[in-house]
């Protein structure tokens, strides 16, 4: 578990709970807590995904994946133990004083990883890649949006939920965080199409090699780069909605970060 | 996930939780969503437990197990899936109208089945499998209380934390959970010692096959069916300070059950 949560990563998901909360005059202290939930989660999915009957990856973070560091079976289990874990995290007593926030957060953490969210994102892509016919730009929009957008949308979600924010306002910080979370995988695939495993610390062009169906297979580089853009664009006006000049400011570097970030 | 969770099985938690709840005055159908929960934690561990780099079994309730039945990846995610969807129900309003219980149910659940207990119990197993040096009767005991006695006793939990009982009475019926725990994985090792395929709708003999430390090759037929009764014998008696005829009554039935059982 030490192995999958604390070998660095760029720790995005937390990053935006916290400064998602802040705007709310969340300490950052007081949201550590829900932020290391939802990053726990996170790197659960990583340590499955990288198994040999999922993505069979050796490399991750530049260390060796869990079950080359260790076993398959403990790879299985500390997994495993990191989801059980974000929940306990989200519930205890110490996460927030209100018990009605605390089960929003396990509710909204729960929908956004489970069967509707990541893992049934990453069933689609599993079952894509072995099909005969690769998924289509709408199909792997709808996949993307599971398998990382609900994430990382659910990541900005849980710091509005922290601050009290008002249902407007939280949805509009959802809509700003489904739009990075999209940007986000579009520049995972540029990086995977262009970059070296040096780099990335992990394989590259692991996807061109499995046929995997991205939208930068599916559209071409150039086209890719400007839905990944539109959609920075979008998450910026998204924010204009909180009517919050350190929301704007704040959380627009977040979203430039993820579009121009280079591993 | 409804290979894994619509199976059969003899439905013991939630028998439990339901049961349990039924002794506070809360009615089967309010109750259910809970014991559903735990239930699925149950089912997303037989799932997991049986993958070929953990126990490797090709049968689980005299069916073909998840991963035979679709494959590796496939298990690996609906298991992932139902531990998730799990805490998705229990922190659900549906469950219970006070949030304080729902987060309370979610925080025990998140205890009883991770690190502490039934994934942690899990790790230490297969680690003794793979020892020169079987585990002693006492770390056994440890080991069994982690694996399978904690979600048994967070079952009985559950129903007592939806009914509203005092601390003293959560207390109690959770000592009655934990002895029928150690009672029925006792019951189950001595099944498998006995039993064929058949009757038990699994692998026969497949612990003593890996000279696996339980209670029944450390201690003997005999004194192992000894503990088991003593266990069911100190599961009645915690019973008796809910000072409730009712309570008794029905999870006396349920202590017996849990030794008298053949499959």
């Amino acid at each position: 578990m030490r192995h999958a949560a604390l070998g660095g990563g760029k720790r995005l998901r937390p990053y935006l709970t916290i400064e998602t909360a802040a705007l709310f005059g969340v300490p950052a202290k007081m949201a550590l807590r829900a932020a290391c939930a939802v990053e726990m989660v996170h790197c659960y999915s990583l340590v499955h995904d990288d198994l040999p009957a999922m993505d069979d990856d050796d490399l991750r973070r530049g260390r060796p994946t869990v079950h080359k560091a260790f076993d398959e079976a403990t790879a299985i289990l500390a997994g495993d133990s990191l989801l059980t874990y974000a929940f306990e995290i989200a519930a205890d007593a110490a996460t927030h004083p209100d018990p009605a926030i605390r089960t929003a957060l396990v509710l909204r953490l729960a929908q956004a990883s489970g069967l509707g969210g990541m893992a049934g994102g990453q069933a689609l892509d599993l079952e894509a890649e072995r099909r005969e016919l690769p998924l289509s730009v709408q199909e792997t929009i709808d996949m993307q949006a599971m398998k990382t957008g609900a994430l990382i949308a659910h990541a900005v979600e849980a710091g509005a939920l922290l601050g009290g924010a008002s249902v407007q306002q939280i949805a509009a910080l959802t809509r700003f965080g489904r739009c990075i979370g999209a940007a986000f995988q579009i520049a995972d695939d540029l990086l995977d199409h262009t970059s070296d495993a040096a780099t990335l610390g992990k394989r590259a062009g692991k996807d061109a090699a499995r046929n995997k169906a991205t939208l930068v297979s599916l559209l071409g580089v150039e086209a890719a780069e400007r839905r990944r853009d539109a959609l920075i664009d979008d998450a910026i006006a998204a924010l204009r909605e909180v009517e919050s000049d350190a929301a704007v400011r704040t959380l627009t570097d977040a979203a430039r970060f993820v579009a121009g970030r280079r591993s």
